[in-house]
């Protein structure tokens, strides 16, 4: 049988392809334990590298981490970590994060913290369905300034269309879990934004913010 | 084996049953033949009973219905023939139709029909997709002025929760299988107005024109 | 980063919409944590304003609620709140609510507590399934007496199909997750609803009992 | 490569199983071309054997088997051939088919005349929806007379639960791909007849009318 | 608001159907309060009539069920009780259950205790898969000896049709939710069922061993 | 009934929505007539307008498009039409496509052209699939030329994952219904590209290269 | 835009894969137009390389290869074209390939053929289903002279599961999309191999009867 | 009623199918009761015979399995217990097993072991995505000494396709259940790889460690 030696191998950072795409690593920890994760931590710590954030952070996971980084910065509503604490200074376009109601708050955050330590300068507003279009409509200005706008909602997933048709700059779409019956998990509101009648809708994975922050990130760079 | 004599058996209409609810009765084409529905027509001329709505009709259907009524008025676009031709005269409260797209057009149409068949005054408005939100808006002083709104839509299907956030009467949401892709057949627009996040939308089945229309004109009804 | 400030971003209450549509508003805490659902009640008891119902509410969501606003009316089974804790005079239409087994009770408490905040007068009958006709004949009278009934079924959600075979007003059909295995969570029921041979069946989405007393209860207005 | 020789092995006519279950041989035509069929009939004829059923026979699969077997008995509504054309003297219990619309025919059919063949008394009653209680309801002596109920239907199939409250035998129940949208193919009443809320009910496949003949047969049959 | 009184109107117990169809009543527990379930038993004592199964009844349930009724029989591995304690003298045919493995076992027993107490003789053999042809073979004098046969299997759900091939009599399948991954909680072996390639197998819900031994009990009935 | 009249409000081409947003309306024809295609072309030739795409379009609505703009360029490979033929001078930055098969060019066509008629830089490369990593590993740089990157891929959907890891740009995922079997109809691909293991991959629907080319096409725009 | 070059570009041969894997290269036909069969058809008479299996051709696609390689084998039940027209001399071990039903062949000659060219001794039995056992266990001899089974079949796909149990070498299982309703193209057979209760079972796409053959040739190759 | 006794009939350990095929037998816990886990070890006991695998073995299965085989060796990450502890020598090629993430590693481990078990030399790699397809192309010589290799990923799924473009033996791809959102509890990585563009792959159930630690013992076995 192979001689199996954890941690050496059973999760390589890979700074090599940070470096390569000039992003921070993140350490997915939903399927890790609190001890893998805590390795990584510590190896971290010795190498001394650039930021690195930890996604899927449960509250064993942040403990894990905080134990070898004690200063790293946990925002447990968004369940994640960064670390070295401090975001980098703000380059490129502005990201603007909308959540569609207060239950989708979690992913709305975690996709402003990514973008944010990501390098890019990034808002949230919430609570902005398309029940009350008002709401809406007196974001026009806010909405026009952004570089990209991130749009987080569950049930129907109808923000994005209404939110794309009102501006020139491309849409993020993460549907999210929120809803019960007919949402199926998210499947209703991820249906919706992959057929929204509006052009410029970039959809990710259901309850993605991370993946929402970071590909606002990548098109809000500076070039 | 039984002795199997059509066509006395294979389609009774149910006149009893228009007659106990008060609406007339559908004689629904699409998995009959064209001599069955021929043979129902006869019977219809027969009898000479109240109106009566052939729905899902496609050309050879027509031609069946006509041959037995010819004065019978034939909608093709909505796959509809209705006889005797004129509508009973308005009573109860208004029907307003909205068709997001011109390719809802053929179940919009079909609502809009039926409704003005089971006696509601009924109007239809074209292309009011979420896209384009000033002419949802623009729309408001007709929307606010009728009694039930019936909205088609297919792709993401968002359209009647925008609307429902407008006014105080009911929505009724038809799902249509215009689309590609993941629309799947309906499925995205259905999905989206079951878990509308506005109170007030009833749903009916994908391309169901003639059960949305059936549906307003209830809900209108002179009480 | 956004300068973020619960709660004053986090759920602004749409007193508008509600005043507009004329309808309460409702507060959906399913996705809430009880700090923010004990937030939404202290700014209601500073503004004082009309009814506003709480739903989908746990154990600690009602202790947040009955902090802030002790007179609430508290009823568990349904997952309710109402402040003010009276209900409206009624007015328009009667909503009858019928309950296919004891399970769905909960939903269809649901149901007709809603429709009574919202001004109607409303009643429940439980244990009213398919499989003994004879309960559902015996109740043609009620049935026949109501300007709209609600019928919320798990299982086959064969049920609305057959009520509304009985009735001349429109069946607002709720399916409910009660049942197993093939049920899919209410899939069933769901598509059994949306498949009605019989016409005048609006469809919720599954176990909302908050949607289905909504509906009935703008169908039943006055007007 | 395998010395591969039709038609010598790609259809062995399985008489043994047939033998040793005491039922007919069934040929499903719907995968097979027509030649594959014409050489099936063909050594049927030479071996003179006993009672064979050609399911889900198109026009061409039709007229392959009458060209070996032209006494074959075809009828084309249920996409049926048998042969030789008489059926057997009926022995056990009466099977009895219900089809709840028009277009669920073809599948009522091919199940009475599946039963037929296999040695049963059969009857079918077309058009008894739950839509129109009345109709069911006027068959109550006709429904308990029988040893065994098939029910075909489409759209909310619905029809075997109600059926399966009123008797004390069992209903097998056969749903139809008749329906549109939300009836996704037959998968609503599948889905509606696996969860009936009355026990008693026996589900075979979509279309399945020859299944639900043959299983009504042996439920039936003599003991 | 109606006035609503449990339990009077909670679950009206259907004795007369149960007496118009022959059967004993069953109360399905699994949606209903521990009360619910007390109030029913106690009811039930009173009244002091015939036979009465509670299904997928857990320990609170059960405890519920032996206050009111001491002398019930409890078989906690098939989550059933049975009131009065002893099964009637059996009639009719024999019913043979199989459980594919031992995970299938609680699924084959509620449904070998079922058609015992619905009044047939019933035996119980497991761990019967197609992996082991040999154990199949090895049981042919016993299934061909049974007046039904009841296959409870979980994952790929083909033990049914290896045994229709065997048997002349019906074969009820019961798919269960035995299994993993691709298994989809049972959608596999009930699609094996619906689906599998030899004629006889009725089929009823995933993990509804009460219905497959009600329906068992049905088809064995002495005429 | 509402006074109905073709066309002048069976299709407003939305030329504001166009203004407001930059960019060129497109008419989807998969829904429409060729009556109703013409006369929309009709209407643009009237307003003597910008750029205009029509999209999906089958040879019978490039027929109409072409009877009233002649000079309108017809790409038939991509079912596209642009008028007037001539593209902008191209701003902002390059789009790269890519095809991953020869099966997926009409989707990765239709992306190239629509993005080089919204003003940017377009190329193409065919056959890129991950089965045979040295392609993509010799298109590196090129990869890493371009400002984002769009890949159209059916079967698995791999290949934007593994794009994703080698450049630091956006990569548009956009999802072909080629495969058969288990793609089910681009579901396969759709679920690999949104759960891609790699962050920066937007996805949108399936087949939909048009929004693919306009959402690169926005993300390349000049700032 | 990009100057793009059919057919030097549209589809890349892969013949270093080829030559690397150590197998023939294929080209799957089914998205490809007759004009772009030819063009690779001709490259290949040009180049003169090993043998070149072209799949899932129709009969246009078939002309367009014989047009250019008229010596080339064509199999039209198995939609496959081989060139050049003589299969390797036969080395490793003997692949096995049962068909369950007549309909199965196609997909099942497709694999036969596949692992003739890639070199392995093949055989094909067909019309072994479950229902028969006695047809798998006259079998036996063969079944276990073979290095690797091959499985097709469609319906419940219970076959593999029964081989695997009776055999010590791989089962490759191959989902045919034979049956309807409940079999929904393939996914019943294909979701009971994967979870087929029997180890052993490697499983392929719906219809995919090169991949198995491929698979097949690989286990068995020599080592 | 039968007399139905435990532990003789509940699970009947197949030692003859273990010898008949020449692998050991393996226990599926999942199912069982701690007490009929043990039953079985204390049954092994007795009987001295062959390994035996213990699988999907949680804490409480793995204290019954060790209270009568306290020698047994338990790998509580892969949910694995075998006994006796030694594997037996290995024959036969050897077997290589990726797991794409950290997450994967239960299901690559329970397959690295049971190959083992089987008799396999077998090893075990970890993290080696197609995010980063250095690591891919680092492990080529590794890759190419193995006769046989398992993926085991989540997510996407894509990693087997990109390996079976690399070498020239057979691919065994286990989809695990990591991931979340349309991962869809394995969903996305089980179509991902049955649909792979590459042949060579053979898929097995999702989190199915031991099925595929097996057919790669099978494929890998000396001959």
């Amino acid at each position: 049988m192979a001689d199996w030696q954890p941690p050496a191998s059973f999760a390589r950072l890979d700074h090599d392809r940070a470096a390569r795409r000039g992003y921070p690593e993140a350490v997915y920890c939903a399927g890790k334990s609190a001890e893998q994760v805590r390795a990584i931590a510590a190896e971290l710590r010795r190498r001394h590298r650039a930021v690195t954030l930890f996604t899927r952070a449960g509250p064993e996971h942040a403990r894990a981490v905080l134990a070898e980084l004690p200063d790293a910065r946990h925002e447990p509503e968004a369940r994640l970590l960064a670390w070295p604490p401090a975001p980098p200074e703000p380059t490129g376009g502005r990201v603007l994060v909308l959540a569609a109601g207060t239950s989708d708050l979690p992913v709305a955050r975690e996709a402003e913290l990514t973008a944010r330590y990501l390098g890019r300068e990034s808002d949230l507003v919430v609570d902005v369905g398309v029940a009350g279009l008002h709401r809406v409509l007196g974001l026009l200005d806010v909405l026009r300034s952004a570089h990209v706008v991130v749009v987080a909602a569950g049930m129907d997933g109808a923000l994005p269309s209404v939110v794309a048709g009102l501006v020139a700059v491309p849409v993020v779409a993460v549907p999210t879990s929120v809803g019960y019956g007919a949402a199926f998990g998210g499947l209703a509101p991820l249906l919706g934004m992959l057929t929204a009648c509006t052009p410029g809708v970039a959809v990710v994975n259901i309850d993605n913010g991370y993946g929402a922050g970071h590909l606002a990130a990548q098109i809000a760079a500076a070039r």
